[in-house]
């Protein structure tokens, strides 16, 4: 089972927490603890034995300082929601740990402003629904997929490489719950077409970044960045190609991260406990 | 200051440490756990902001199981002294970071069975002792050797490519404190000439491992390990070359884990708190 | 257009090969050529602008080597057939691709010794034959997946986690044409439980190896080989975990440069241009 | 022996220059060649056995297109100087690599704004200029640099952590033959203080780039680049020091394939055959 806390950091909240643990006989498995000096919070995950954990939430914030977060087995059975467009790596790698049960959490239904990946959907007995820019003005689109996604109550929404750049107002509906997977090894090449600049630079490394979303373009908190050599011979088509194979990895393991609890935001940084 | 703890698993040590470490208002800056739940052994690296650590150990001892090992600021000034035959690489990026004070330990002399390494020690001001398997008998080649290690009583021996298998006798003199890096990604191509037979087995990686060492021949406690891709246009010899860049990398990572007291052995294994 | 070709060495093959590609007015893309010194076999993948190839096999026999091994064009359509047992990361993956028409081949068909993966298959509308070891004995078992194989004559048979050893019998009715997912960094690690053998060994990388089938163990020439960091907080279930994600990519990777006719096979070795 | 040929691509290129070295007898070890199809530009590298290359240059250019740029066994004696400002790592390993000749080219002199390499410089024997900004006003500062530089007549400038920004009448002195090292994977993190960059941003991952120097800032041709994973437990100083491990194996690399003759450079951009 999960614990995960943060804090203001203060003497002596290893000990605090960890004797109220003892006390409910609740054995560590494994800590992982972080402060950050600069800012003053305090961070740990803890994966403790199963056993009664009755009231222990109350107990911690006793010790805790004011304003503690405190997560006592955060939702183990996570629910998110993938949107997409028309590349289909992320999403089927998705699918297919779906399928198989070993994402660690559940997909809801998938969201795609194109219907291109509504089959891949069908052929996994996936809610797809096609909702298109064509259909309805932006503000409207994004209404309408927020009402989706609503009624399904995700932990999550992860963009599988969904295209078009979401408003203020859709990301402020669901505040650092949005996962995107940027074509780039930011802060490297923001912003469309980044193999285009990539090749045109003559880089020998591309690579991708997983993060939340906010509100400045390909800003917002990294979770997960991994790269691949290429040279010369690659084509800026052979790049994406390349570059799909890594986005995929990236997002896959983001995902785990975030859904184990690993992952803590704070400004514009995380920490996380891979 | 950093306080390392290996013992026997129960229910509330991180509790207890935690809190004698309050008590004596010492704080965590960040703080390694590990539990080995089959071998029941409970191992702790901490990160501790100065102050009195005055009675700390015993103290800790109380709430300890029996047998505990515990280090209150192990050796901040740790010595090494380094064996070498011929090969340059490992040798001279450790003499480089000792003249640079990178290292974390100071170099206490070089030991080199021929004296091909000789001139770069003299350039550094560095005490190098020849001594010879054609001067000595293997026996009293290892006594000679150990008696001048002995004298300068270094925290860790590190074997920088030195080319001939010591003996038990030897290794027993040094109880893992020995460090090899062996030039293969160990357990593959154990023994002598692992490139020629990585080489002919046309592998597409070839590595590093550092280790401590034990009585079997590359085998021990492993600290470290990475490597390359390879391909079919290296040959014996320019895999060797690539292979020491590795051993290289390999050796330094290796030695500043152990330097920082990040590494724990029990068995045949290590904790490296990395 | 892919040309391949592989020979005995001599001066001037590039010239002679090339001169021919001229005068049929074929332009050189890329061209990879390689020499083994110590065999004395010259190897060449060029890729050339689509033209006229008609006589070019003739004439380019007429200045090489007797017995010099030529493809002008080699399948482009190729067709392979999967053994699986019970994993799917590695099936999946294949499916996927084959579905989206970016593997480069077709999958013919899938060959499973346990109907775990059947229901997969069949949302893909791929044909599944369950063929075990407990309705036939070993000989009769693998006639019978020797004769579903060659009623698809397919260039390749992928063997994506498939745990049983095929005999030297059925090995020899396809040669150098079973390519083999290792879950280890070979040759460390060769045979069952290589995780296993890993964790208790303390590795601090664990890999895989994609290979051609030869008649020993684990033997064969590899294709392709990735690895991955791990360290003590892995248990043997999570390496496990870890080392399918490093499967699936390093299958993917070699059946692109197998499909893709960048691979070389020679005696035991291989010279893949990635 | 090494051959470069750079030119404008036609049809034939590959079996002209082949057929001629076929007549001269000289076989043909390995070969890379590249086609740049947009720009429509040739290169290959070619090693071949030693033999008599008289009048290879002329005949090769009778058969090349106009302006082609021939390189017949480019100096194989490459001379080098090195430019640097306080930080070592860089600096230290090709005196190393100088002194056990393994760096495939010859050190001249070493050229520092500041005095703090002084010494090490001196235990190699090594000349060390001195240039100061507080002895010298900028523009005569690059003009004394310069000077120093000229007189050995160096193949490559290497800025091995020089950390003053050069005039673009310096770099125009040296066109194509400066080398730095950035101390970031480009174009992230263009400028000063990139460390503390990639930390404010979080990002997980730090590189360094090796680029032939142009006239903007951190732009030019990329040699090469190498990244290392980085997390939350890093502070900007942590990264500084696991940014001069990466940059000092950047550059290393870099300097081997220039020296090598594996680096074409045209417009912005490079083609490496690594």
């Amino acid at each position: 089972m999960i614990i995960v806390i943060q804090c203001k950091d203060q003497v002596g909240l290893v000990g605090s927490i960890a004797t109220i643990l003892a006390k409910h006989q609740l054995n560590i498995v494994s800590m992982r603890e972080h402060v950050d000096k600069a800012e003053n919070i305090f961070f740990v995950r803890l994966e403790i034995e199963d056993g009664d954990t009755g009231g222990l939430e109350e107990t911690l914030k006793e010790v805790l300082p004011p304003g503690a977060i405190i997560a006592v087995n955060p939702n183990p059975h996570k629910k998110i929601v993938v949107m997409v467009t028309k590349e289909y790596h992320c999403l089927a790698d998705i699918l297919i740990r779906n399928y198989f049960k070993t994402l660690g959490a559940t997909v809801q239904c998938v969201i795609g402003n194109h219907a291109t990946l509504q089959d891949i959907c069908e052929r996994f007995d996936m809610p797809f629904y096609h909702l298109s820019h064509e259909q309805y003005g932006r503000k409207e689109l994004e209404q309408q997929m927020g009402d989706v996604i609503q009624q399904y109550a995700p932990d999550y929404i992860v963009l599988a490489k969904f295209m078009r750049i979401l408003s203020p107002a859709f990301v402020a509906r669901f505040p650092m719950r949005i996962i995107n997977i940027h074509h780039s090894f930011l802060p490297a090449f923001i912003g469309a077409n980044p193999y285009k600049q990539a090749f045109e630079r003559g880089v020998k490394l591309i690579g991708a970044t997983a993060h939340f979303v906010s509100n400045e373009l390909d800003e917002g908190p990294i979770i997960a960045q991994q790269i691949i050599p290429v040279n010369h011979s690659f084509t800026a088509a052979t790049m994406v190609k390349a570059g799909q194979e890594i986005e995929t990895a990236v997002l896959a393991n983001a995902l785990k991260l975030v859904i184990e609890d690993r992952v803590f935001v704070y400004g514009n940084k995380t920490v996380v406990f891979g």
